[in-house]
């Protein structure tokens, strides 16, 4: 029975997200849904991906969380537009529904954005469920959080395209198989993209970078 | 609608958890349900905390996960009963349910048992709305995942008797504010017991021992 429900859920859900999408691809909108743990440094790694992609790709973001408006302070010191919602005004959701994101794209001009990132709650789980409409879909993993996340979390690292192991920068204190890690990826993802970064001294950003400026002009030109 | 269904699912919920309550009262088995974020160090405090209470206290475990025995795998090096629970059987659920609870309990040797952990799913949200009929519940919080949590995470920090702030072997090397992340959580649940501990050193594990220690003997003269 349980099962039924969720099946309606996730059906009313696809069919909003395909809402979304026409509307992102009218207005040539590239969305990045950024899915990740709590504390994976999901919002530290956006602040300093949106400064080098400014001004050549115009941003806006949407980031979600239960309650507060934290990371949107964090994230509007970039100058770009932010809208925070917070999934307590409907039950504590613990994830991004694709309504949730056609009512927040409502709040943003659309006309001169380029890329509207997606920072979803911080949940490893629900999130990956829930089709937004998105172009791409990241996952950010902390070295901080082991090496066996991709194992007991498939569905996330199946459903995105790219990995971002940030803290990079605490490896030396950390006993971490990096190896470990990018076979465990590997194994639920052959071929998923990688990158090994440090949101806090941007080490590694460069591939990244590149990555997803390819995607969203790609976009752009069609 | 959706608000309604999530409802009678938690309705439900709360007759198992009732039904789970009765039966460990019967027993004289102490239940402690263990939340957090993927990757904050469950396992391992886990690992080192049965080390510490046996065999004064017998212990046994229910970990559960979506996918994987890896986490079982660990723990069973203590020598305790380990039950996995694998929520992938069941849709991959982001929690444990009380029913889920119920089952696994049955392949457990109550009797010769005084405490039962609970090693929730990882996920700093949705478990925090399912009771299983525990005594009591912590949260484990790493300090790598910054001082902000609890704020954006309050139901989990208002429903949990103690936090855990786990990995602290790691506070030389982030930008870590002590007192924020404490002002936070005793903001959101005022009172609550807190431990800084590290599962790699074993620093700070005599009061939270103690603490639980003290809560397990209580159940069992009553």
């Amino acid at each position: 029975m349980e099962i039924k429900i969720v099946r309606k859920v996730l059906d009313v859900n696809n069919t909003m997200a395909q809402q979304n999408r026409n509307l992102f691809a009218g207005k040539k909108v590239f969305v990045l849904n950024v899915m990740s743990s709590p504390g994976s440094g999901k919002t530290a790694t956006l602040v300093k991906t949106i400064k080098r992609l400014l001004p050549e790709i115009k941003c806006a973001v949407i980031v979600g969380d239960i309650c507060s408006t934290l990371d949107a302070d964090r994230l509007s010191v970039t100058g770009v537009q932010v809208v925070q919602v917070n999934t307590d005004e409907f039950g504590g959701d613990c994830h991004l529904a694709a309504h949730v994101i056609g009512n927040a794209a409502g709040s943003i001009d659309l006309d001169s954005t380029d890329l509207l990132i997606v920072e979803n709650v911080g949940n490893l789980v629900c999130p990956a469920e829930f089709d937004i409409g998105e172009d791409a879909r990241v996952v950010v993993l902390s070295v901080t959080e082991g090496e066996d996340k991709p194992v007991k979390y498939p569905l996330m690292f199946r459903v995105c395209d790219a990995a971002l192991l940030n803290k990079i920068d605490l490896l030396p204190y950390l006993e971490y198989d990096r190896k470990a890690v990018v076979k465990n990826i590997l194994q639920i993802h052959p071929g998923m993209s990688l990158f090994e970064i440090s949101a806090k001294t941007e080490e590694g950003f460069d591939p990244w970078i590149a990555w997803l400026k390819e995607k969203v002009k790609k976009k752009l030109k069609n």
